[in-house]
């Protein structure tokens, strides 16, 4: 392109510069959301509570695949964390390269993608956690909390570094918005 | 800007067209998304079912409202059915004015956190769909669908205008980005 004035040369450092903000935003995001899903995942494979007490119950074991909708959750933060950790040296590529818009395209298309399945993962876990803790008296599902406590708490607190994962991920999506619309 | 040369004229007519194209497709989308979301929150949120006969089972009415995260559903599909109606009037002017770069930013914004939500809202209400359905052995939760088999096919039809919803308002985000990156 021509730049036919000095306002013009000035506006484009001033773009490059918010440009090269918001790729260093991206990229420390992008980190962290890769931790939040990773440890999600690694926490809630790893659940399991075996009870130390027989009783007449039936079942003396509780582990995450018990219930498929936390194997989802499983899949969908490994998915996306490992995603996350091919999309670093991308992001590592926009902050050298400012006007690098296609690969930012193409990295937003894919981030929408993961932060759909992460937010089905997430939420879908989070009413089956919600379920587990309160149980709905109605249908006559009894809570497991009361039998499951340790096993209950992981549950719980694995949902949180999924959560923190969807919007971080919210945000590398709108970040893409704002440097794709301050094109050089 | 001082354009300086034809090319750059026919460049910025092309990318005006496509950027009309897409601002076609966004009205387009959103009206489908509105009617999707809108319709899901209408059927479930209308769905009872009363059995027309008395057993010795202590309850003989299902609605959605028992169970917790159905409401959400329907809160979260009626909250974005209500922005896509609101959001209408700002897709009809970035159609007009192609260059409306930053109403198109906050759309996309607002999508962005509207799709989240949605897709936390549908997947939750997937996840207990599963389980009316199913049931799950391992924790004693007893599948309710042989039951109430009018109110499971309700429920589970109503997933379906939502997740279309969240597929439409997901690739409304994408379009934007490429309506931001080929500004004139």
């Amino acid at each position: 392109m021509v730049k036919s004035n000095a306002i013009e040369l000035g506006d484009d450092r001033k773009t490059r510069g918010v440009n090269k903000g918001v790729s260093i935003l991206d990229l420390i995001f992008r980190i962290l959301a890769f931790i939040g899903t990773l440890s999600s995942a690694i926490s809630m494979a790893t659940t399991k509570e075996t009870l130390p007490f027989f009783t007449r119950f039936f079942r003396f074991r509780a582990e995450y695949n018990d219930l498929p909708t936390l194997t989802f959750f499983v899949v969908a933060n490994g998915v996306v964390s490992g995603y996350l950790l091919l999309s670093l040296p991308f992001s590592i590529i926009l902050i050298l390269r400012s006007n690098a818009q296609r690969i930012r395209m193409i990295l937003m298309f894919f981030d929408m993608a993961m932060v759909t399945l992460l937010t089905a993962g997430a939420s879908a876990a989070a009413a089956i956690v919600y379920l587990a803790h309160k149980g709905n008296r109605k249908v006559n599902w009894l809570a497991i909390c009361h039998q499951f406590n340790a096993f209950c708490e992981r549950i719980s607190g694995s949902l949180i570094g999924s959560f923190a994962g969807v919007i971080l991920i919210a945000l590398l999506v709108m970040l893409a918005g704002v440097a794709l619309a301050r094109r050089p």
